[in-house]
């Protein structure tokens, strides 16, 4: 398919311009074209399986040669289970409203001029992403459905996997008539390939890693075509005086506990000191085996709190461990938040509506919660359908991006041969 | 107020903790106090009209001794009818509509949270402008009444003019209750603090250049903060076989013609080999005064044509001058658009209603137009109040933007103690 001896730029150039052409094509498909094609794809996977299937076992072998952390491993495995929870997955994107053609709004001016900007494909998404194969066809039915054209790079420890899926993928949107250049797989692992992705602005418009912090950041750093994701999740819950104690106690450790690895995690817990149950609020953290990382006030709780240091209310544990600290009503919560929340996703729990209302106007993260656990910033538990990622920069897309971030629009002006005085 | 021995960097780094700083300020304010912080800048500026003179007086003595250009020295003049019309400009602004607060979406999940989408403001914008003087004013007005704090960065050639027209700006800022440095003005013409500016990812949101293609090459090359802008307006108007011939005739003249400088100005007409009256629509481009430059079949309507090289399909004029030629059809109009457009404003002149929305769904630009002058492409003209730029990015905002370009959203979810399964 392309040419391994020539240089990462000249392979991305080559990429870019296919993508480029396909979304030119895919703009204009219908939309029932591209759910067919979806459809398609997942009955492709599903009919793979077993080669998909006896590929990651490739990939497994491999990992297991090079010693990868139990975690990595899981991550890579693919069976006959998740290869069919990956098809539903596409069929599922191919369910979702159509994202396309909708008049954001429209207006007739004096002059008779009728104005409407009507959502259109983005155009070109490069997804970076590392261990999981399952990004393959999450990603690139997420983009198709929204009418744009894909380049993927994923890791090379899943790269048999991510072939076969992606030949899959291609066998699907082939089949409905649309051309294999919508969903390409660069086909080299080499690192300088990323670095090319993220500078090909001429044929990238947007770029979204799906990975660790390592792979995000580096991302970021590099990138000369727009990106759209999140670096860390530090996110807070507040119990303002006026919780409800069971409710705070039952949010608290939901946010913090039940998956301790997710990027909507709670990691700092900040008490309001007229808050009268907060001894048992901090028992309950550790009764659920969490480390509680405490400032002097709450170590003076409970003898199994460890003392904080200043480091503890920037880290985002991704673990089960939290620092909590003791703060002086919700306008020192807003305080520490603005200075130490990486903006993603922050909530207060209280039963004061107008204490709630000053929380949610004055932090300014891509999420505000009032009385709800902060697992919750997921855009399916948001309704969006599957989610592409989210998104703590300010542009564009915010929060959970699903199909809507993967458009754009444009304006149409029809009118009836005015010429501008 | 800022020490200029320091590095750039330093500069624009303590400028910018300021702007976040005043950003969190704003953002909080009342619409009420921002549209009186305006009113109170625009009397400012008819106050202090005088002062505002007389500096743009020593800028005008420096660029004549300077040697500028008389349509530089135009832009940069200042009487007091344009500081009449750069304060009531500040108060058009005050009395837009409040871009803030608004619900995009929302909606109420089967476990009963409620999720609503609001409009807040963007944080900080960084304006990087050249000669006319009176953007220091309407940037500002436009960044403040969208909540953001700005960084303004204008050309050397009218630094004192900025400097009289920013005091009055604060002066208004401040009596209205709001911090100074909601509204910042880098203190140096020196050139290295644009480029610091552009990489102040960490203090800047977004970077909107104003002023000729130099600056906003330079600005899209170098930045690694976002960027509002667009490099080029190479626009198209195509004429189509069931195009009304006076219509016709009247839009092309208008569309290349009516100002020739400005980005929304047709640069190459398209015409369908079909359309009986090409001949009559190339003499009366020619008898506006227009240069020509055509293919073969069109030099051969009238002797005044030259001929076209490959390079006029890819120039912006900006000037009495214009590409005509002719095409099979509105898909190889389309075509040619794909191949040679800047994505800016192209329109179709047609009776056919079929193929104008052929044209509108397929040509991919910011703004397409049908039976309309490309000159209307102007946030005015769209009924958005005043534009802080055009865009021909995909991301964010895309064709005139406005007050709804300068925000961004977050989600507001309100709860009553759900926890997630």
């Amino acid at each position: 398919m392309n040419d391994l001896t020539q240089t990462p730029e000249m392979l991305i150039a080559t990429m870019g311009a296919r993508a480029r052409r396909a979304a030119a094509t895919i703009a204009q498909a219908s939309d029932v074209q591209k759910a067919d094609a979806l459809r398609r794809a997942a009955q492709a996977l599903r009919d793979q399986a077993p080669a998909i299937i006896a590929a990651n076992a490739r990939d497994m072998d491999n990992a297991v040669a090079n010693g990868l952390s139990p975690a990595l491993l899981d991550r890579l495995r693919l069976d006959a289970g998740r290869v069919e929870a990956t098809a539903a997955g596409v069929e599922q994107v191919a369910g979702l409203p159509n994202p396309l053609g909708s008049v954001i709004d429209q207006s007739v001016r004096p002059n008779g001029l009728d104005l409407r900007r009507v959502r259109v494909p983005l155009g070109v998404i490069g997804i970076i992403y590392e261990s999981r194969p399952n990004v393959t066809a999450d990603a690139a039915a997420l983009c198709l459905r929204a009418g744009n054209a894909v380049i993927l790079r994923g890791g090379s420890e899943a790269k048999e996997s991510n072939r076969a899926i992606h030949a899959a993928i291609v066998e699907g949107i082939v089949a409905a008539g649309l051309p294999a250049d919508v969903v390409q797989l660069v086909p080299t692992t080499d690192r300088a390939a990323v670095g090319a992705l993220l500078k090909a602005a001429e044929f990238v418009d947007l770029i979204v890693p799906r990975g660790g912090k390592s792979l995000v950041a580096r991302v970021q750093d590099e990138a000369r075509v727009p990106v759209l994701a999140h670096l860390d999740g530090i996110n807070h819950s507040y119990v303002d005086g006026a919780a409800d104690p069971t409710m705070a106690q039952q949010l608290v450790v939901n946010a913090k506990m039940r998956r301790t690895g997710i990027c909507g995690a709670t990691e700092t817990v900040l008490i309001d000191s007229a808050y009268a149950y907060a001894p048992a609020l901090v028992r309950a953290l550790l009764d659920a085996q969490c480390e509680v990382r405490g400032d002097e006030a709450v170590q003076a709780m409970d003898a199994r709190v460890k003392p904080a240091d200043e480091a503890d209310w920037d880290t985002e544990y991704l673990d089960a461990i939290v620092s909590v600290r003791l703060v002086d009503g919700v306008g020192e919560a807003i305080a520490h938040i603005a200075a130490h929340a990486s903006h993603h996703t922050d909530a207060i729990i209280t039963d004061d509506p107008a204490t709630a209302e000053r929380f949610l106007n004055a932090v300014d993260s891509a999420i505000v919660m009032w009385n709800a656990s902060t697992q919750f910033a997921d855009g399916g538990e948001f309704g969006l359908g599957a989610e592409i990622g989210i998104s703590t920069g300010r542009l564009h897309a915010r929060g959970p991006v699903a199909l809507e971030g993967l458009t754009t629009y444009k304006w149409i002006v029809r009118g009836t041969g005015q010429v501008r005085p």
